[in-house]
């Protein structure tokens, strides 16, 4: 297996830690973004859409998305089980992942492209208006996100994908200089405890 | 099992649609949306998100997100299979699925919320510069669909819930008198074949 990735980049983050989290090693190639290397014939065969992260397995396929690739790697390898046990769980787990995907990764990468230097000219469209309004519902899922953490450990239950995605937003949110209130005690608590896993470093 | 929803929105039909094709009724509650009754405190009980459309299973659990409740519904009746066979297939599938949600699916709902009258005071951010952006990246991942379907009858492999989410899709496009090109003749031949299944009514 091999993964091409951009390092520096938030969603190649959530396949390392998933990867970290099941001990799960493999080839990293690195992708020049910056330098468009993305959008070139050779990249583009891998992944017309020209994003990364891409998992090519050993016969030459090719997996693109995030929590697809995540999808492949509990499949091959289900310890410890990071997308949930069983039909009900898994689906509370898919749940948060997706929520957490949609209303604070995706708000806060819109946020980087619209209302931020971004990619610069690699992608140079921006919108001031809808990249702040984007941020204002980043920010309501992070309260959100604090309330429901007053009673649990963990987003899903026990520590899942779903914890994953919220740990790389928000370190994403810190990159950006996005500062979110000390008054989500609960969230900044789950943030520490997070952080202090060792696959926080991957 | 009950399905919450609002029948003319697209992501209930998605759930509707992948009912159909593995024969699984359930009782259906219709939320008013336009009245606003998603936003009250009984259905925020069952969403946080105020979103549909949610599942309530028998033991009073709510799961939330289309691609979230299908994971369930393959859980507890796996055939005929809709996320695939097999940890490769299967990863294939949710690649394409995610693809055309993100790409497709809501590119057209952000169009729809930010530069059409979209759902009105309910949700009154417009921004028509934006909206329009999305509506051109729509059209693109239209005609990189139309070029992969040359090559294959559906999307992932088999018939899939990939399908099903650009069904949905183009639908709601063409609900929103969002026209694409006569020349995408694999994609439209792929939509009149999806049209004719009779889960395309749900």
């Amino acid at each position: 297996m091999k993964l091409y990735e951009h390092s520096p980049f938030p969603n190649p983050r959530r396949v390392r830690v998933f990867m970290a989290e099941k001990g799960i090693d493999c080839q990293r190639v690195e992708i020049d973004l910056p330098a468009g290397e993305h959008r070139g014939e050779d990249f583009k065969a891998k992944n017309p859409l020209a994003g990364v992260p891409v998992l090519e397995l050993s016969d030459g396929t090719h997996i693109a998305e995030t929590q697809a690739i995540c999808h492949y790697l509990e499949a091959i390898q289900p310890e410890p089980p990071l997308l949930g046990r069983g039909a009900k769980e898994k689906a509370v787990v898919e749940m948060w992942q997706r929520r957490i995907e949609q209303n604070l990764f995706e708000r806060l990468a819109t946020y980087f492209h619209l209302a931020t230097p971004g990619l610069g000219a690699l992608e140079p469209h921006r919108n001031q208006d809808h990249g702040e309004y984007c941020k204002a519902q980043a920010l309501r899922m992070m309260e959100l996100l604090d309330r429901e953490l007053a009673a649990r450990e963990f987003i899903a239950g026990d520590y899942s994908v779903a914890d994953i995605t919220a740990l790389c937003a928000l370190d994403f949110a810190q990159a950006l200089d996005l500062e979110w209130p000390a008054s989500f005690v609960n969230l900044n608590a789950w943030h520490e405890r997070l952080s202090q896993r060792p696959s926080a470093a991957a």
